[in-house]
């Protein structure tokens, strides 16, 4: 209703607007009585920010989820991430920065073991090295059945994405993956009649694929799961007539963002290299999604000091950012993670947003300010809807 | 949407999850600039709880609305309240402790005067003492119908229970008490084709009711309203994968615990014996619902100083609950019942929400600090899938 009814609002104008995500960055106290990663965080620069902006919380998904990093995205980007739950074959397919095509057919791996009775007995083979996927990738990778090529890519450690391409799919499959050990591996069934070819597709594989693991204990298998194909998602600019870049440096956000149609910018690996692009490119786009890594990755290490040295590093980069006087600026993240818990989590996450219109909260940014902002406690879906009325690109509705 | 995504993410760990009910805890003040019967409460218990927790509010059901028991418990349990509409003959069995079986058809029965005409002059039986109902459902009670057995149970002055046993029943089926004085009572009519049956032996128990009433004016009829068999409700293990008990003293919230399928103990009429018994069963099982009546009951006698005294009673209790060392703990209200208002009332209620995974308020429990509480506003629905979160019973949703 609400994405129908923006879809009518929206209209043109030469603002920019500015999403900077700080990859779960909503914290926690590492020690009772003490401050999360972003209030033990010297952050002068976002907090000179803040003080000129509304703040509030934003939940990804609903009271009580953890989101991963597909969903999160997708939610902050104006899509229901309920509605436009993206399958896990796609999004390894992504997270490695593969350039998926529409029907190609993707299915995340897991080399596995088995045993002489055919059973799995470790569904990650002890967690072999990456080095070791790779070759065992390279066993697989190329295998043609019939018309179609498989390709075979190395996640990280026991993880690989296959990708079947050359033939017409379903997503409609159930996995091989038995998730428990001491059970064969299932055969991948056909959840629609339409799905039976492609059943049958991903069973040939599984068996040529045995036949080449055998010697390769303990990965002398491999087991699928989240069979999934590109979802047909309206694009970013067809939804927001926005012009949108995406400047971010992991394979993840980047794949996230080519779904939605931004135009992914070659950014580098740093802050340096991503404010130089983005100083580059300002000209010609009206919205830049600029993703900030490190946050998350510390937090998902439990290395609370770490989360606020990157907070604090991010900090130092922010008058880059706003020098280009944008007309909207969004800061939050996609989701939380606190280091006290070592992963994403469900706690709502930070809002900052800055432009001429807003009331400003006058107070410093973090969660326990931000749960008493004037911007509330929103849905991720209405980050957007938010960002384009305070860039005056939305038509009133009725008269 | 919400309830079956979390059905997906539900996962098992050995966690114990306490739920504290308060009845009707949430106030109003009594007098013009006076405080609400919390913040005039020496609680220092659970203001000590309060500043290690995250605090908020919930609506029951939504703005505005003001819940009955059975809906404002569904709703904390994790049951969407305007989906789950339990009828009022069950919710009537229920509150009186009944044991109402899969097939009971049951309606709410008000005693009621008939004058000579057949038209009904007063609704209430003149309020009946509860011992005259006692007698009065002695006529009824055991009254065959055919194979059908009716069941007739003293609720309260003029109200019982009317419950028919034995058949295959439809609870389709209308009213006969007309509402309004100077009417007969209506036949009752089937909604649907499948219902007549139904109908016509709740209109043979009518008529057979007021032969044996005749003679005992002013009570010498009775209105049945609220037919209703037991909802096929999803048990509450089914839907959070945990082992429940209910440690209630009155026979509506056992009722309503039973209903979901949790374990209702037999847990004695006070705090100490409520206490006692938790203790005893706390190696058992994975949650437990707390429920304390008085609270309610003086804000229904509009007793402001007997509310804030129920408030204070409790709270010497608490260290009792929080010493057993509980994962999460929620405190709260099923519903507000200000002693102002001397009823249940649409007053958001206070939440508390104790976990180690929580940005404390470090605020005292009252409405104003729960108002702005880091918790923010929230559905009772969203109760259960925050403390299920924060008990780590939850899968990430997507990757």
């Amino acid at each position: 209703m609400y994405v129908e009814l923006l879809g009518r609002l929206v209209k043109k104008n030469s603002s920019k607007i500015m999403l900077v995500i700080l990859d779960g960055l909503g914290g926690l106290p590492f020690y009772p009585g003490g401050g999360t990663e972003l209030e033990e965080a010297k952050a002068p620069e976002i907090d000179k920010l803040a003080k000129k902006s509304a703040i509030g919380l934003h939940d990804p998904i609903a009271t009580g989820i953890t989101p991963g990093s597909g969903p999160a995205h997708l939610g902050i980007f104006g899509y229901d991430p309920l509605k436009w739950d993206i399958g896990r074959g796609v999004l390894a397919a992504l997270g490695i920065g593969f350039d998926l095509r529409k029907d190609d057919l993707a299915a995340r791996g897991n080399f596995a073991t088995m045993d002489e009775a055919g059973n799995i007995t470790d569904r990650r083979a002890g967690r072999i090295s990456t080095e070791t996927n790779e070759e065992l990738c390279g066993l697989l990778d190329g295998m043609k059945l019939g018309d179609v090529e498989v390709i075979a890519k190395t996640v990280k450690e026991h993880r690989a994405a296959i990708i079947f391409r050359g033939g017409e799919f379903s997503e409609k499959l159930t996995d091989s993956d038995p998730q428990v050990t001491g059970e064969p591996p299932r055969p991948v069934a056909a959840e629609e009649p339409g799905a039976k070819a492609s059943a049958d597709l991903a069973n040939a594989f599984l068996e040529e694929a045995n036949k080449r693991l055998k010697d390769r204990h303990p990965a002398n298998t491999i087991l699928l799961r989240g069979f999934a194909t590109l979802p047909d998602i309206p694009s970013f600019e067809s939804r927001f007539k926005l012009k949108a870049c995406a400047i971010a440096t992991y394979p993840m956000y980047k794949g996230l963002a080519r779904l939605v149609g931004m135009d992914v910018l070659d950014a580098g690996d740093s802050l340096e290299t991503q404010t130089g692009i983005l100083k580059q490119v300002w000209g010609d786009y009206d919205f830049f999604f600029f993703h900030y890594k490190y946050t998350d990755s510390r937090g998902e290490d439990g290395d609370f000091g770490g989360k606020v040295k990157a907070i604090e590093d991010f900090d130092k980069y922010l008058p880059e950012l706003t020098g280009l006087s944008p007309d909207v600026i969004v800061l939050t993240g996609d989701h939380s993670t606190p280091a006290a818990l070592k992963s994403h989590s469900w706690h709502p996450v930070p809002l900052l947003l800055w432009s001429r219109h807003v009331i400003p909260d006058l107070v410093e940014f973090n969660e326990r300010n931000c749960s008493r902002g004037s911007l509330g406690r929103m849905k991720a879906l209405e980050v957007m809807p938010l960002a384009m009325a305070n860039a005056l690109r939305l038509e009133k509705y009725g008269a």
